[in-house]
């Protein structure tokens, strides 16, 4: 099959189809989505050799519970072990003996087939289109947040950094559970969709926010300057949630932390069922998000892509020649 | 009246004594304790210039409310301005217009009067003698930990990192609450006297510690290296508490955070009326942590022997030779 593999250099190479072990299933791959994770890699980050792609979905082509061949699904990244303290917990995402799909020492899915435990697959809804579904992933790191901090007080004043597609969709499920949310960025053309679903939107260029306003900052911008803003931004016993993933350190004044006493909130992967709820709801918008969709084959250049100013969120469709 | 006043340099100064303003009261300093912020001030911290201290007792000498005249005394440190927002909330000790003795713009204990208002004062009950209540501060500040984590989880597998007074007084604290600590220092005789109140000791060159293996890591080494290890031994889902304020900047990675979902906690001041609790029923003890008591007079010596690697805590008696 057709992939695109990393070995310190992206390729489209012909590799063998994945062989599901015991509990798994083949899938293969209708639409998978690019993220900033994706480039870190291509970067350095996590030190990954393999076929990238975390965020897909798919039909079940294979598996020895016959229930789910034809089932079109979306899957869980975070493969564990199921047996450690941590499994046990229920804090399987954290088992240290965990591969993670196209980050950490497990195939992903930008490739024609992949393959997961069945444990980690969801059916999709017939109300959510494939083209939704891909973003699943996604959408389910965003809300994460809403399940750390519990209880989540609805009128915490909220400032998202970052205009791209996790920022556009932490600020969407954000303003669903009712924060007031500002979003800051820089591309006019992104801050114009966040503000047509309902946030308020700040250009970083024009306008100074006041430090210490917001209750809540959410670090979205991928770079480690991000947080010697957001802390800026954060109030006294307010929350800073780093959701980014980068190589690259971070500098920052631990007295503002400490005087201050901020909360510093580290924040990756969430629940899939609440994403597909979402998604299904239709309370976190993602169609308008889709700039454009490459064939597979067409994956180098679809990572190019990702830096025209005018791309926000860029789809793999490796059927897309071959059907 | 005879003070520690800092401008830049420090000195024992002949300054007038604080007039109370309405509201306040006068105290006249029995103890006053040398704390490690003291000295990053005298390192640039917080730009402050003034008479230092904010860990003292003493008795009240002038109020308009009498009742307060002649009563054994300590002061929490924020003065906060009790209509703004955060001040209604509860929140005091982070009014943005506060002043804090020593620390902010207001005159701090290393005279031998100082004035504070009435509604920052606490008796002090006669179960706790000068020497220990001089430690309410300090106190406060490690109990502040069990008073922002709720519900505190007694099996908590915490490590504490410094064993300097900070780490031995949080250590202490968290004793208390039934977490199972680890402090983690480099002064064997330190060690030694936190080993006989409780906690496993380790010896930072000696043994190395596992990744990943505590619940919660409480940063109080007193230097931005410390954040770096602290992260290392926080599990997945972790706390890491950082106590010390300097003036330095930490460089940390941040998708350690963010992977691992750990939550990074600012903690300062605490509550005054639990830390005398603590220590009038003995569940924290200090005496013996009082390595010498320097008349106000020899001030300048006093933090010099804070070098001493015999020395932990160092007081200061403002009335030592005028009595």
């Amino acid at each position: 099959m057709k992939a695109l593999y990393f070995d310190g250099q992206l390729a489209l190479r012909e590799v063998d189809a994945p062989r599901p072990g015991p509990g798994e299933a083949l899938i293969r791959v209708t639409l998978a989505g690019i993220c900033g994770t994706d480039r870190e890699i291509l970067k350095g980050y996590s030190s990954f050799r393999g076929i990238l792609g975390h965020e897909f979905v798919g039909k079940v082509v294979e598996c020895e519970e016959k229930k789910w061949v034809g089932k079109r699904v979306v899957g869980e990244i975070n493969v564990s072990c199921g047996e450690c303290d941590l499994c046990l917990w229920g804090l399987g995402r954290h088992c240290p003996k965990r591969t993670v799909m196209g980050i950490v020492n497990r195939d992903g899915a930008f490739a024609e087939f992949v393959a997961l435990p069945v444990v980690n697959l969801h059916e999709v809804p017939a109300s959510v289109p494939d083209e939704a579904a891909v973003f699943v992933e996604p959408v389910a790191a965003a809300a994460e947040i809403v399940e750390q901090i519990k209880p989540f007080t609805p009128a915490t004043r909220v400032a998202v950094l970052g205009d791209g597609r996790l920022g556009i969709l932490v600020g969407q499920v954000l303003r669903h559970v009712k924060a007031r949310v500002t979003l800051v960025g820089k591309h006019g053309w992104k801050l114009a969709l966040a503000r047509s679903w309902g946030m308020r939107v700040v250009n970083r260029g024009d306008d100074k926010l006041e430090p210490a306003s917001f209750n809540m900052v959410v670090e979205a911008t991928g770079s480690p300057a991000g947080l010697e803003e957001a802390l800026r931004l954060a109030a006294p016993r307010g929350t800073v949630v780093m959701k980014s993933t980068f190589g690259d350190k971070a500098q920052f004044d631990t007295s503002k932390l400490v005087v201050d006493e901020i909360t510093l909130l580290g924040s990756r992967c969430g629940n899939f069922a609440t994403a597909l709820g979402l998604l299904s709801a239709g309370h976190v918008k993602v169609l308008p998000m889709i700039t454009k969709t490459f064939p597979l084959e067409d994956g180098l250049a679809a990572f190019r892509f990702l830096d025209d100013p005018h791309c926000m969120k860029v789809l793999l469709a490796p059927g897309a020649k071959a059907e």
